[in-house]
């Protein structure tokens, strides 16, 4: 049992995620929120009170943090008598993070892979170049650490595995499509951080393809899509992070990433790739002065957060499995529907983030509470889904199944009463 | 009589200015190339040495100078005694440079009006704002001060001029056409600086009609042209500098600027346009660097020197006008036509930087011969156009005229051997 949560970061997914933790703080604890900007992290606190989202009594604070500095983050942690950290600040902290949780023997989560601002989309899988090199120090501390537990990566992981032990004997083909079908408003803007959003567009898109990595070029796939509630959608092979876990730990020999773009965010991504305004390497300006386009094109975006109050429509997140049953062919959809005004007026944030916030927050529940507490590093298809499906149906994520047998609300347990022999960590006995 | 220039700058036009003045010298004297970045004038003498361009005797010399310090423009004025000030920097050098040509007594010729950094498209008329202000003092201190003397600003006012003088009796409009059918082969490039070639189309349209200043918003306005050599091209109204001397010089009703674009041009504009990247105005990235996002676009942008080498297809610029002769409807297309290709085994530029250059170096060789040489400050409209026009058909850009009578080379002074009764600065009388 473990309690008291760190969340490090203050943009949309830590809002949500803040959110979400003081809704279930009588099983989580205190709740504390640090980030470079104190005024962020009280703002989110103030939006908290305002929406009369603290469930129990507690703790509910913010904090100044520059998280790449790993004693200060370790201090805090001690401070704050915190067990769990959420690291929903940029990927760029990831491994100064996990660091400061292993030297105080704490769990760790994050919802997006570490990045270095100097390199983008490096050598698959991914995970090997940072987070994996520290599986050992993770285990010989008992940290648990989970990595990428958001909706994609995070939830998307945990439908793959579900999916192959619910519905299969085999399966050819994995493939992870997510479609925003909202609409802001505004005549260009990201859904999250600018230069993370364009970074996982700029270089290689690697697919895993027949059991190997298949180099692929942005926008050079396309796939048009029928799905529930937000219909024939057309969505574009795209490098993300969860191909390079899912790819390792499933033994499926196709994997691939999908996501939906209009005309006019590929016209107007086009027209910043092409200038090398989407660069992470820093030009000099006549006068001298060296700056990263990328932070540019970022300073002047829209703030994602700004987004919200007037986002409308919905995301639609899911895995299309195709293998066998019985020797028979078997396609099933595993997704989930997410409502951009419905999460606004729950948690005052856009879908985007909602998505990603909510299953940071199970996953902290289930290490909370002990059931995914699993003492070492993981990624979210080696632990047992069902639990973890089953607690977002509860607190605002709920799955829905699409098979032959029709489209219906997924009761995780109900449908897979006992998983396949695989190597399960966090596995939970059906009585 | 005035001899040796100092040239101000060293881009693409003051890189033709310097070649064109060598070819002149044994008129104009000692050659001298001056800005902020020393090695940038010296790759010019480089490439007039190269290119054979220096034609007499003479001193061809670079200097560094940071031309918005007053005084030290005034000590290299002196010190290379210098009568002849060719001012190609940066349109935020004007007031800097024209002062220290008041206060040395020497002339002083530019080919781009005067702009604020921190400011886009202000009140017309634009040269009220600054230059004219400077109008009193140049004639106090008898200083020939020729503002906007490229092509446009520049020749195509002595067209207008011209035209009306020539062909008229009465001109109801002139609408001034500027096509570059010219191909790159880059993505994206500008043919000038970027900062300056974006600040003309991100404010403000002003157009003069019915005797009036009228606001349009840019791309409002289209018209396709018919044109020699390039044909049937689309244009759009645009602010532009001559129109802010010529509505208040020439009692035309209806004078409008109209620049070509492409639909891929008008694309990045507007993207780059709507998401704010062509601001002047600074932002301030997370890290709290601030940056005027134009800069950053600039620098991300190929040089326009750069794209001289494969530069292929024809300039053609001119002033359509209308009105009657004889109580009949006349109408007049004055042009040049400007081949990028040409220019480039000329000087090693291309056309658009050649057909801004060449005009201010015939207005210095006027100047230098004392036929220009008026002792105040003037617009082009405002001087005889015949040696101006006379003396470019000579030294690299030959005027066409198309009107009832055909499509034939322009002599000015068999065309029009005498002026109309209008103020004249500069009038060559024809024996």
């Amino acid at each position: 049992m473990k309690r008291n949560v760190l969340i490090i970061g203050a943009g949309g997914v830590a809002h949500v995620a803040a959110h979400k933790c003081a809704q279930n703080n009588i099983l989580l604890g205190d709740i504390h929120i640090a980030s470079r900007t104190l005024s962020k992290c009280q703002a989110i606190i103030a939006s908290i009170k305002e929406k009369g989202n603290q469930r129990g009594p507690g703790q509910l604070k913010a904090h100044q943090l520059d998280a790449m500095d790993i004693e200060a983050t370790k201090k805090l942690i001690r401070d704050t008598n915190s067990q769990i950290v959420l690291n929903l600040g940029s990927p760029f902290l990831n491994m100064s993070v996990l660091q400061a949780c292993i030297e105080t023997g704490v769990a760790y989560l994050d919802t997006a892979i570490h990045e270095d601002p100097a390199k983008v989309c490096e050598t698959p899988p991914w995970y090997a170049n940072y987070e994996w090199k520290r599986r050992d120090a993770c285990r010989q501390a008992g940290v648990t650490a989970i990595l990428g537990v958001g909706f994609d990566p995070g939830v998307v992981n945990a439908y793959g595995r579900y999916g192959m032990d619910a519905y299969f004997d085999t399966v050819d083909s994995i493939d992870i499509i997510d479609i925003n079908a909202g609409s802001h408003g505004r005549y260009f803007a990201t859904n999250f951080d600018p230069e993370i959003n364009f970074r996982e567009f700029t270089s290689t898109v690697w697919s895993w393809e027949d059991g190997k990595w298949k180099a692929n070029a942005m926008f050079e796939h396309k796939k048009e899509w029928d799905l529930p509630v937000v219909g024939k959608r057309t969505a574009y092979l795209t490098g993300h992070d969860e191909l390079h876990s899912m790819s390792a730990n499933l033994g499926v020999p196709n994997i691939r990433f999908w996501m939906g773009f209009g005309e006019h965010y590929i016209n107007v991504f086009n027209v910043l790739n092409n200038l090398g305004l989407l660069s992470e390497k820093p030009v000099r300006t006549a006068e001298g002065l060296e700056v990263v386009p990328l932070k540019v094109v970022k300073a002047v975006l829209p703030d994602p957060a700004s987004l919200a109050p007037t986002y409308t429509g919905k995301t639609c997140i899911g895995d299309l499995l195709k293998g066998t049953k019985n020797g028979k062919p078997q396609e099933v959809l595993l997704y989930n529907v997410c409502d951009h005004e419905e999460a606004y007026k729950e948690v005052g944030s856009q879908a985007i983030s909602y998505t990603a916030g909510v299953p940071a927050v199970a996953a902290a529940m289930l290490i909370a509470d002990g059931v995914w507490d699993v003492s070492q590093m993981v990624n979210v298809e080696e632990l047992d889904p069902r639990p973890f499906i089953e607690l977002m149906n509860r607190i605002g994520l709920p799955t829905r199944v699409r098979d032959a047998r029709g489209d219906r609300d997924l009761d995780p347990f109900a449908e897979c009463p006992e998983l396949s022999e695989r190597e399960t960590l966090g596995k939970v006995v059906v009585d």
